[in-house]
């Protein structure tokens, strides 16, 4: 039976901190009546296809437990070793403990960054007033830190991604899987390269991907958000990253399409500079839901062209219209690309 | 040759006022020098496939010009009549009388707005301020505005059609084209009905559908839109909807999936009520983002479920997610669900 759930399950997959306000179910009853009829079942993004979501794991499974090590520290990274950390502990097939390497900073007290972060738990930098969880353990020696991950979480700025990896070469495990969290390309004299190709050719492993409509801070104090995962062929290793990232506030999926989901998050920066001049210029809303759409037109058209293998589903996944969406509305690219269109191009956009 | 067109012309199809801005281009090189590729050459939505763009009339043609009418007078009405009539004057093969039928109402000066309408050239009442061409004819007698149409553009709340096709039944010619402009279904005891089923099965009509990110005052005072015709089959009948609409501001596409479009404009109202409740109880950008893509996936489901031809690409169109961005950002729906979220639940939609 192919149809089991009804429709209206738009909030069926929050927490249920927010389903549970009565006036939520109302909705039902304004959709004009549709919801006598019943919707596909949508996959459940908490459990993939072909697994089972409890971590039913085997004997030498629980013997060969992962280690994870986030590979940066700042906000997206901190925010990103709380979820992870908060899963290691409730799932047996990892080490509860989650390293994350921390590119040492003195602070202005004189203290050490990464200090800091281990005796308060916190980033109090990058992410001040946020528990990042007691088995998260920050270290500022890269090698050390990678030294017995089975799993590596690369979310440091892109340009900084090359000289990591030459640093880590011969430094990691040979069976390490790889996951890079990094938005943008490396543009090289002989054609741009995908971060995760980066990570991939330089150090030999496999590498996915997590893009996704995923402001840091908001997920950081657990509002709901959905990710993607992007991987090549091995579902297995997807799912379990799937698995690593999925809490009931952060809801992830895979799509076999890593070019496709690393390219939405490049990509949909430069839509949003063009809908940054749209609002610069007071050109109204139709125009900017117009320069949306022909934007996620032209980056599934450029992402094609790129990787022929490009799925056009992937765009209406959360790496997709929901991140093009966000970042249309708020983020810095939009932003500048405004102040830049206001002053009539007169202010360089590093001013605005 | 497939490829022809530089990728970055997010801005090609916009007016010269705004294309011309020098800082528009700067987007190009902004494009991490993505630009150095092509990207596939677009369907040029002013010139569909297989048509002539210029409007090279044989004397046959010539001789059975098409007769415009326009049901309604509202806010859109009046913008879709001056849409048309700005056409009509340029095309060979239109009349260049546009008839708009007026739900006749009596001002406060005690002037007919008909009256008014064919004195001022404005529609004073639903869209003041904006000339709607001079060879716009308010007619208020409904049978009279509808006789000699070859081409009936439906326009009103979506309420009153059911009484309006009742009228017509026998009073329109028999080769009469119509188009709806009407977002909206009936729900009638034996499941729903859409709107151009409605007005095709009454009347015994071919019915297309134009909808799109409309909002009808930014159409009106030329601000950059775009929109979607939806047909049934005749590829030749949706090309000349697209002639009648189209203008160096309004860019219309036509898509086989009439259903598909028509249900766009429908739906997005449920996801946009959704998207009031997020913004209502303060649940950030990322839960907005992902609500609204959850409601674009569950949009497509319900079509699919409705009308198994409902294509993916269409919810790729201006009708589906360019719609769905304007309407939950700043509908109506929205709107109300905010403010009754907001107080919890206690104020009624209507109060809110």
């Amino acid at each position: 039976m192919k149809f089991q759930r009804p429709l209206y399950l738009l909030f069926s997959s929050l927490p249920p901190s927010h389903s549970s306000h009565p006036f939520i179910s109302l909705s039902l009853s304004l959709s004009l009546r549709l919801c006598v009829f019943m919707a596909p079942s949508f996959e459940s993004p908490q459990q993939p296809e072909g697994e089972i979501a409890s971590d039913n794991n085997t004997h030498d499974e629980v013997l060969q437990k992962s280690r994870v090590t986030v590979v940066g520290s700042g906000n997206w990274g901190s925010v990103a070793a709380k979820l992870i950390a908060s899963n290691t502990l409730k799932l047996t097939s990892f080490h509860d403990e989650v390293r994350m390497w921390v590119f040492e900073e003195t602070l202005p007290s004189g203290e050490k960054l990464s200090e800091v972060i281990n005796r308060a738990n916190e980033n109090v930098k990058y992410l001040p007033g946020i528990k990042l969880g007691k088995n998260v353990v920050a270290d500022p020696d890269l090698e050390n830190a990678v030294r017995d991950a089975s799993m590596l979480v690369f979310v440091t700025p892109h340009q900084f991604m090359e000289g990591i990896c030459k640093r880590l070469v011969g430094k990691i495990r040979e069976d390490a899987k790889a996951i890079s969290l990094i938005k943008g390309m490396e543009v090289k004299m002989e054609g741009p390269c995908m971060i995760s190709t980066l990570i991939s050719e330089q150090l030999g492993i496999n590498c996915c991907v997590l893009m996704g409509a995923n402001i840091a801070n908001e997920i950081a104090v657990e509002k709901f958000s959905e990710a993607t995962v992007g991987y090549r062929q091995d579902r297995e290793i997807a799912e379990k990253w799937v698995r690593l990232f999925c809490t009931p506030y952060f809801i992830v999926s895979a799509v076999q399409d890593v070019e496709g989901v690393e390219l939405c998050g490049t990509l949909k920066n430069v839509v949003a500079i063009a809908a940054g001049f749209v609002d610069g210029l007071e050109m109204g809303n139709n125009t900017k839901a117009a320069i949306m759409r022909i934007g996620l037109r032209e980056m599934k058209a450029f992402s094609k062209l790129l990787f022929s293998s490009v799925k056009d589903s992937t765009f209406f996944e959360s790496c997709g219209v929901a991140d093009l969406i966000t970042t249309c509305l708020g983020g810095r690219n939009r932003k500048c690309a405004e102040a830049f269109a206001k002053y009539g191009g007169k202010r360089s956009f590093r001013r605005a």
